[in-house]
């Protein structure tokens, strides 16, 4: 192959002698996929809308700022408490348009079926995805159908892209966040990991664990329409709370210290964590975010999050320090500071 | 489920009679493919950009009129003669967007990657990715990675969906042919299908036959720019010259005629073809397309479409005369006429 640009190197930028062959961490949200997307898919595009490292790419059309993103739903089983892949793949994308304050608009849809599959689940599927495509005001205006042969898929995978359109001054990043900054989340962590593991491998607890799976774009609006004023947001889906405060703290080279006491879990949740040895900061979550508003502005904030059905619970878990360190510390409920990280491995696969 | 809106009925629009399961032929471009999504698809989802069914959704936003389009690529081999599924998902996807008369601006890109994949084999995709996406003057915005078990996957699929801007005011759509058009084509047909076809089945013919795989945005401009009045552009994939054929004149009711004698196969492509029973009228192309213009703007068309590198032999193979058959017919090389209508099984699958 000729060189593409002078600017790519041609020989694979991952040394043989880390891992030489793609591993199920490589898609778990943690380190091993950070580097994976580092050195392989941004040194091969290099661009600065893949380097902003965002939920999304804003690109300008004409006088329009719009976000464009996509993302690939592979979860297992099809169906869990609380939603389906389809429910999700609308979700999910329709989410990280709003991290990017963007108002959602259109949605593709990509299905790759495993030959075997019934109709009637095709069927019941893009009827979830017609339904929750209508509450999150969106439309799947374009599509594309693949079928793999039996055994070379699981039933289903689905690709969503998304386009929205961003209606206001704010340049919401990692990058704005500011030393003072307090962080809000909009509800309990852990539910939609737990949920789709239980159906999985067939875990049944005491309380029922319910996915969060829900669109947050209304929330975001309500939040930007509140004048409170958005430095970050992020949705906490792989690699949940602690990965996506990892993140942001590397992006902006500050230091993040959350208030574990503050974090809300329930019961549920605390309970099946305990049981299978998982930490909630780290499990997905798929209608929860957080947003870095100014002190100033953290009442103002919570309540515009609070009016919205996907945030009655709304409360501050975390603030950003004057410390350059681009490290997230967590105080403990005993009092105890430890330095929070990326897993390496993969705690959960396929949640999404 | 509450139905999710009360003009969508909620029973399966397929009935268990027909085919109660997914098979090869769902995603193979023919008759079972477009009864899928019209009956699952586009009764779910109902909307008019999806009703138009072009290659893309025309969609309005500020004061631009932009084309959105996604495909998801299930190609085996991953590395063919002339290709390899990194290239094919950046073609692909510019040739839709292109299709609809777009100027294509910016690609996602998401990849499903089977556990166990050399990363040096998924780094070599992503570099020709990059040298596709320079070629066609496209950047890859945003991305995602999921990894599933092996077992669960193919090595690697990959969905790329794409915008583009419309800046001329023509309407470009299988609905606008008119009798008295012709359509011309940019080149030899079928040899994508078969230089994927004999890498998988390790059959070798006397000459090698190399993809098409070709961008073809810039053929599409200049013939725009040659001011013939385009009436509808397709391009060849799935299903071959035929399906794209009889779904133009099933959705513009009028009748197409074929000249077989005008329809260019290359010496190799017709060999492999009568030794495997494959009729090349229904072989995928991945860098070829027909466009409809009135018969008085043929030679400029041919021109324009000549000038670029992907149509040196460009010609003219159908006219549309004023019967409202909404029916494709073929005159053969012995004179004789036969209507030409989409396969119902599967000819080649996993071809893009």
């Amino acid at each position: 192959m000729s060189n593409p640009n002078k600017n790519i190197q041609l020989n694979c930028p991952i040394r043989k002698s880390d891992y030489p062959n793609i591993v199920m961490a490589h898609g778990g949200g943690g380190r091993l996929m950070h580097q994976l997307i580092e050195k392989i898919f941004m040194r091969a595009f290099q661009n600065p809308q893949l380097e902003a490292k965002h939920d999304g790419a804003t690109i300008e059309i004409g006088k329009g700022k719009l976000v464009f993103t996509t993302d690939s739903y592979v979860v297992s089983p099809l169906f869990f408490p609380g939603g389906d892949i389809g429910m999700l793949a609308v979700n999910g994308t329709v989410n990280d348009l709003a991290m990017c304050g963007a108002l959602p608009l259109y949605l593709s849809a990509g299905f790759i079926i495993e030959e075997g599959l019934p109709i009637e689940t095709l069927w019941k599927i893009a009827l979830s995805m017609r339904q929750a495509a209508d509450k999150a005001s969106v439309k799947i205006v374009t599509g594309d159908t693949k079928v793999v042969d039996k055994g070379k898929g699981d039933g289903l995978y689905i690709n969503t892209a998304g386009v929205g359109v961003i209606e206001h001054h704010l340049y919401i990043h990692p990058s704005k966040i500011k030393p003072g900054d307090v962080a809000a989340i909009n509800g309990d962590i852990g539910r939609h990991g737990i949920a789709v593991m239980a159906e999985r491998e067939g875990f049944s607890f005491e309380t029922k664990i319910e996915s969060d799976c829900a669109p947050l774009a209304d929330s975001v609006m309500k939040l930007i329409g509140s004048t409170a004023e958005v430095h970050c947001l992020r949705d906490l889906t792989r690699g949940g709370l602690a990965t996506a405060l990892v993140e942001i703290a590397k992006t902006s080279g500050l230091h993040i210290k959350i208030n574990e006491k503050a974090v809300p879990v329930c019961e549920g949740v605390q309970g099946a964590c305990e049981i299978l040895g998982f930490d909630p900061m780290y499990i997905a979550n798929e209608g929860r975010y957080v947003a870095f508003v100014p002190e100033k502005d953290a009442e103002k904030a919570l309540k515009a999050m609070r009016s919205d059905t996907t945030g009655a619970d709304s409360v501050i878990i975390a603030r950003v320090t004057d410390q350059k360190s681009g490290l997230v510390t967590l105080k403990s409920r005993i009092g105890a500071q430890r330095i929070v990280d990326m897993l390496s491995g993969e705690q959960m696969p396929r949640i999404c």
